[in-house]
């Protein structure tokens, strides 16, 4: 038995983590752009990266890394995504590194932003001696590691066992575009003070990014820096296998509905559930298909159920299906019956106000199996064409 | 030796053809809204059909047709898909052509529209019974088959053999939305008086699709109702395959090129052209990767040379690539290089120049072998929003 309570604050609730964001100038306006994540203790860390075969040159720093290296320190920064830039872009993580004005661990660089330009080092060499590594402004970090996110991306769980020992774990993340089923298009954080032995940390990652990051869609693109770091200093000296996968899974998923609900422009997020398909790989496909679907989007910013293009999609999967076993709803409201349209005037308005909710489900019974998965995307309007239309100015 | 010559006018202008449009009060205000094309000779006739599962009741129909029929008669509406419509929609079918007031070899219907909702029949037997078959007003039919499109989309060739005989070659075509590489999602109805011998049909139909209607795309979806219907009459006595074949590929060309220019929305049309690849199955991904991608697409709209999202969606196509190797070019502007970023300020204004035209290739010489690809794809704005938001009203 253990128990798991979101609680308030960031990343710097948790015992030994340290965290600041500050302004760099790399974004205009005195923005916050340059932040990072200080661990007083060595941590042990895993990553998921993007499966873009262009990986950023913070991924390929990352990775000269030995194998189970511990670090204490992450240094981030936005508005510039250090990806497509070759040798010099590698040399560039390795003179910021040099030019500290502490020791540290080491130290992983992370980046988003634009893809295709050299980082202002000097500028980011001369944010990172002004850092105050005892610093405890999660708020900060949250905002500089943000680009077209709308809102800061965090959350934060207090898990305590049995034994009555407790750890902690939280998250801070950014990502609204460059959001694709092939892990979650993003940088993400997560920290804790769970004394997780290593074998059990990329375990833990991989079985809950299927159906959290991988299964989340804003608009089918997988970026050159996605990257998912778990941080764990062992500080609590409390952990339980169960405990620790259950929470590090509520943080994956509020993370992941987080970006979802904020994909560039979205007014709605929404859950595509498919049941009833041959295998899960099936169902998987299906319902990516559907999270993926412009017309699918458009129509749900539209406030339209308009199910056929919902069946079109399904079609076009590639799974296996039957016209006179396939039932689609809009919640409860069955707009599709095994060949039957039952599409009236009265069910249509029904339909049509489930797709005013903020958050809703459609569900498509494939009607052939016992499988199921879950994708959860978000309406696709105006806001997301003027977004990525001008994104870098 | 054989000349190909595009003359004016529409199908009706090959021998033998027949067709016209009226308004049968299925689209408002007395739109055109449902159309014919007739044979005074019966015609052999070879059909592709979209990969969607869920095929439309007209396909459904066709199939029942035994192997080899001929026809002499088509009857196409739009409006209303006859989609996910069941047994109801493919006896629709049969109750329409049961219902004629002349007499017809196989009759062919052909549908496009919404999905999930019957035919109104009275409306439509009532509009074939006002059918004059010896009508030729080819115009009246290219609109009448019209849903999201902007313009109608025709062509017509003569072909004037070695030996003094000729014939002609034209198609009408409809599709603006719901266009994806996997068979261009659309009608297609291509009439000529060729004398093709029918073992030769299938083959130039497969043959010309990989690079024409395999090779567009506007968003990524693949309708339940997509056809290419190739009719031929004999009528000319003329006949040449490597003259017939080089025809139809102009004509496939042609539409296909009609279609992705008037993507819903759409300002420009654009050819991505990967070069270098491993082979062609590596240059086809990776070029119809860059026609789907959403960021691509309204960067294009955006007219931002924003060559990163480029390079990332090629690097996320799963392909074989080395960032040491690839070059991307705006037409003749190099703006990656091999490792190098050489998108200085005057580069970038060349590069931005290219994207205001109408019309550019965008190229990606991937630098790893010698197959090539060309997709062709639109830019994706505010337009095609407001149309698919609310494309059911």
């Amino acid at each position: 038995m253990f128990t798991i309570l979101p609680i308030k604050g960031y990343i710097d609730q948790i015992d030994g983590f340290y965290c600041d964001g500050i302004s760099a100038g790399l974004k205009a306006n005195n923005a916050l752009d340059l932040g990072f994540i200080y661990s007083d203790t060595s941590c042990e860390v895993e990553a998921l990266f993007t499966k873009n075969k262009f990986q950023a040159a913070p991924l390929k720093h990352y990775q000269n890394y030995e194998k189970d290296f511990k670090t204490n320190f992450v240094l981030i920064n936005s508005k510039n995504a250090n990806a497509m830039t070759g040798k010099e872009g590698l040399e560039n993580i390795d003179k910021i590194f040099s030019n500290l004005n502490f020791e540290l661990l080491n130290p992983i660089m992370s980046s988003t932003g634009v893809i295709g330009s050299q980082l202002p080092i000097e500028k980011i060499i001369d944010g990172v001696k002004s850092f105050e590594l005892a610093s405890k402004n999660g708020e900060n970090l949250s905002k500089a590691i943000m680009t077209t996110d709308a809102y800061a991306k965090t959350c934060l769980y207090e898990v305590k066992l049995e034994n009555g020992t407790s750890f902690k774990i939280g998250a801070v993340a950014k990502g609204a575009g460059m959001i694709n089923p092939n892990l979650a298009t993003m940088l993400c954080f997560i920290c804790t003070d769970a004394n997780i032995p290593k074998k059990d940390m990329q375990e833990a990652l991989k079985v809950n990014t299927h159906t959290t990051f991988n299964a989340i869609s804003v608009d089918g693109d997988t970026s050159t820096n996605d990257t998912v770091l778990l941080l764990s200093n062992g500080k609590s000296n409390a952990y339980d296998k169960e405990a620790f996968f259950e929470a590090l899974r509520l943080v994956m998923h509020d993370i992941a509905m987080l970006i979802v609900a904020d994909g560039e422009g979205a007014k709605k997020a929404v859950a595509f559930e498919v049941r009833g398909a041959k295998d899960e790989k099936e169902a998987q496909l299906a319902a990516k298909a559907l999270s993926n679907s412009l017309l699918v989007k458009t129509a749900l910013f539209g406030e339209d159920p308009n199910f056929g293009r919902i069946a079109s999609t399904i079609g076009a999967s590639g799974i296996d299906v039957d016209e006179e076993k396939l039932v689609i709803s809009y919640e409860n409201i069955i707009v599709y019956n095994k060949g039957e349209i039952v599409f009236s005037k009265e069910v249509e308005e029904k339909a049509a106000k489930v797709l005013q909710k903020d958050k809703f489900k459609i569900i498509c019974d494939i009607g052939l199996g016992n499988a199921s998965f879950i994708a959860y995307a978000c309406d696709l309007g105006y806001k997301y064409v003027e977004i990525n239309a001008d994104y870098r100015t």
